[in-house]
């Protein structure tokens, strides 16, 4: 493929040095395009987030492409084999940070739209992007509020992308199609400490937990279903004792995470875990974090398009997962019928010489207008 | 009584800060007091620790006192309400760093020597003293050397009393006729770190040591005997976890200790813990430190002579008690056929302001003299 308007808009997003959550200038870039096309920009700022919603077209249905143009900090600059706001091509790869999570997917999208807009500029339907500055970080007043401000208006969305890296070995191996939920669990055993000769004086909490941590640790919350695994229980830590070998610690922390399958709520597992802690007699606190619930497009007609489409620009069959950590996918299927995260390869994402492959970027664009083209 | 000897000593020997293991003069005290009735005093000095085998007589039986001049660091002379080493009576009792632990006993044995050897100088058997100032630190200098030197050249105790504090609430309620044994555990649960959201990439310790860990906490690995409580298994300390919340643990480190009756041994619970963690597929490393095996004197005659002395002295019925940590006992057993500990009450000992009442003073002088009288 000759086209090139991808990777130049590629390289002008990354020279942007858009750490999470300043914008810089990515937001102004993508609004001059995309009024050039007939998008309406609304600008919806939420403390130091940009947010942006275009949208083309005000008839059904709806195809939203989301992103976001925030990138992690860089890490060690001098791990760089070239700056990470300088775009480089070097050796079929375009380097440089936020090349693979998330602008060319951003840039491929709209460059992508400009060509079908200018080939169908009556289309059906309405094509929209949001965008946002704050994912990467506490993602608190990016696309969670934009989506609030759609909810109020009863402005609901048919087909979304979300243009997250998602290819594990090659271009359009791997479309998302859900995500696990994730709760997280801080846990505070409580006993009474002592000195280790006098265990009758001293209540041991790493004791008392023993049974229960075997028992979270052997249960089997759900059996996952067709598309997602089964719901996992990690403890990430745990940590009790003074130091001092010969006292029994007073307290024992341990922390804990459930990836959550659709088949478990974060309601029902926190129930299930007070209900073990209580049967083995524990005295205990515990405080719970959900950051984010587990959504899921079963196959359908967005699946599919997205894998002819890919079948169609690169010759693979894309397999459907809901693997993986979190993305804004889990806000945005609140206003979406059907959602999908779609992007290019994740290998590199959030490391040092984070890069995509040259040949992908206007394949993955291609990806995406034929996708308008079957969709609208 | 009106025997004021024993205080004198006591005062004499607390006003040299002899903090472990700097004897300061104490033992030179103690040799010219006993030389002049008649004790032979071999000085045997390991590293910077000092030592004295004094002995007096040559036939058995041989009673021996065992105690240490060493004592612990004072802590912030701040909070005293006199100066640590300068000793001082107040309100009824003898104030100063090692007044309990151990420098009144030393003071009172010496002055029963006195009395008993006035009365009875062709004493029947011998009176030994075992001193040395490397108790309270790492004691490889001390107590264990001479009883290396007197296990090469064939000397053995018939009777030992151990100066300890061993009163819980009044002068002679408590014998210790045995300490339990201690083991250590520094044990490495070998697990693979990865993210949390992928577990089947990563091996969590946390998870694969829990069942073993319930075991643990729940085995029963004695059930004691008449002088023993059943050994006990308790975890120290326990820290796994990066301190992330979204890693799984590359590793888990659990530190535990056993105090041992005579019903078990170290080697047969290093087994047991080993067969436990095997069982269950775990991959660990593992460092023991065994840092005392378990002693017991049966109660016979040295136990009996000790209570009809307290009968008579204090008119109190002294309990036979095998609990709290380790004391120099477990290294003369080896070379003793009775052994106990008998001194004055712990309450006190290592804190701020350690004292011991002065009423208490003359009767345990008594209490030794009267034993020396039934034994020799």
């Amino acid at each position: 493929m000759s086209e090139t308007q991808s990777l130049s808009l590629a390289k002008q997003l990354i020279a942007e040095p858009s750490v999470t959550p300043d914008d810089q200038n990515c937001q102004a870039i993508l609004a001059e395009r995309l009024q050039n096309i007939g998008f309406s920009i609304e600008t919806l700022h939420f403390g130091r987030t940009k947010n942006i919603w275009a949208r083309r077209g005000s008839e059904a249905p709806l195809l939203c492409f989301a992103g976001h143009t925030d990138v992690v900090p860089s890490g060690p600059l001098e791990k760089w084999d070239s700056p990470p706001f300088e775009p480089t091509e070097r050796e079929g790869r375009l380097y440089g940070r936020g090349a693979a999570d998330m602008k060319t997917s951003i840039a491929c999208f709209v460059t992508a739209c400009e060509r079908f807009i200018a080939a169908h500029p009556d289309h059906q339907g309405s094509i929209a992007l949001l965008i946002t500055s704050d994912e990467e970080g506490d993602a608190d007043d990016g696309t969670t509020k934009v989506v609030d401000v759609l909810k109020a208006r009863g402005e609901t969305i048919d087909y979304c992308i979300v243009g997250e890296p998602t290819a594990v070995d090659t271009l359009g191996d791997t479309i998302k199609n859900g995500r696990r939920g994730s709760l997280s669990g801080n846990l505070t055993v409580k006993g009474k400490q002592g000195h280790i000769a006098y265990p009758h004086l001293a209540v041991n909490p790493v004791h008392t937990f023993a049974p229960a941590l075997a028992e979270l640790a052997a249960t089997e919350w759900d059996n996952g279903n067709e598309y997602f695994p089964p719901t996992g229980f990690q403890v990430s830590n745990i940590n009790g004792g003074t130091g001092a070998t010969n006292v029994i610690p007073g307290a024992l922390n341990v922390k804990f995470n459930f990836r959550f399958s659709t088949e478990s709520t974060d309601i029902g597992l926190k129930q299930r875990v007070h209900d073990i802690l209580d049967k083995h007699g524990i005295t205990y606190d515990i405080e719970w974090q959900c950051s984010g619930q587990p959504f899921l497009t079963s196959a359908g007609r967005l699946t599919e398009v997205a894998q002819a489409a890919i079948r169609q620009v690169c010759g693979v069959e894309a397999q459907l997962s809901t693997s993986g950590g979190t993305s804004d996918g889990r806000f945005i299927k609140a206003v979406a019928a059907e959602l999908i995260e779609l992007g290019p390869s994740n290998a590199s994402i959030h490391q040092i010489n984070e890069n995509v492959l040259l040949e992908d970027i206007p394949k993955l664009s291609a990806i995406y207008e034929e996708m308008m083209r079957q969709l609208l």
